[in-house]
């Protein structure tokens, strides 16, 4: 893939990200107060950290085909349920379960949260494809390219402390 | 389906329900503390909480088939994870994000909670089937069918006050 071909690739998924947020922000955000959508993201971040636990240990230890499977398909279909849409105006700050740990830059105009949100999507679907291969060292591969997206953007857009 | 194959069926989908929460088990909770467990299980049911609420809201607004196919997908995807696996010996009372909301009585030997989580799993799998279909009104007969298994678990192992 040549640079022109990966920048129209990054933009498309950029752009696939942000469309399906707004279509999801449409149609639920309207009755969902800021606490809740928090609330939301929190939950559906703690389940996809969760179930990255879950395969790192299967991959460390005694693998099992099921588990990495059952696991990623999860992940995956939360990455696909536009959680973009979970970050609206307004919801900069505030308590879900606990006060939020997204940083201010995350919400500011031009920031990077669009395209880290498009490549997380592409990783991990394509991890629940590779896990169904069976292939030990592809999954581990794969599931090295998601975790690298999930700290991209912890690195830029979560607190520290948290 | 007569009364015998329905018989067989429920308890088949219990064993699996059991056979799929063990298998989580030893994998996963053994170093996860009682509190973790309750926190992911909170996280869990959260999620789905939310896109059945998402659902409704389609159902009951504009329908859109991609919308129903992305929460219904997620719902099935959280619901295979074995969540029986987060209701371990010593999880009975505890605090995750809040206080657990389980009733002690879930925890019992005997009690019908592997049955109505095996049903939920049947159910959840069977709406992510349906909503591919874009018929309406199989996926509106389905969803029911899937939000009464949530109601048979709430009514008999959720305190009334959550």
């Amino acid at each position: 893939m040549n640079k022109r071909q990966k920048s129209y690739l990054a933009a498309s998924l950029a752009m696939a990200f942000l469309a399906v947020s707004v279509g999801a922000v449409a149609q639920q955000s309207a009755p969902a107060k800021p606490e809740t959508l928090i609330k939301w993201r929190q939950s559906a971040f703690q389940v996809i950290g969760w179930n990255c636990g879950h395969i790192k240990q299967v991959l460390d230890g005694v693998y099992n085909k099921e588990e990495v499977v059952k696991s990623a398909n999860a992940i995956a279909a939360i990455s696909n349920l536009g959680l973009g849409s979970l970050f609206t105006t307004g919801t900069e700050q505030g308590k879900g379960w606990h006060e939020t740990n997204a940083k201010p830059e995350l919400f500011k105009e031009g920031s990077k949260v669009g395209e880290y949100a498009g490549n997380f999507v592409k990783e991990a679907n394509e991890l629940a494809k590779v896990s169904n291969s069976g292939d030990v060292a592809a999954v581990k591969s794969q599931f090295s390219k998601l975790t690298a997206t999930c700290k991209s953007c912890h690195d830029d857009f979560r607190r520290k402390d948290s």
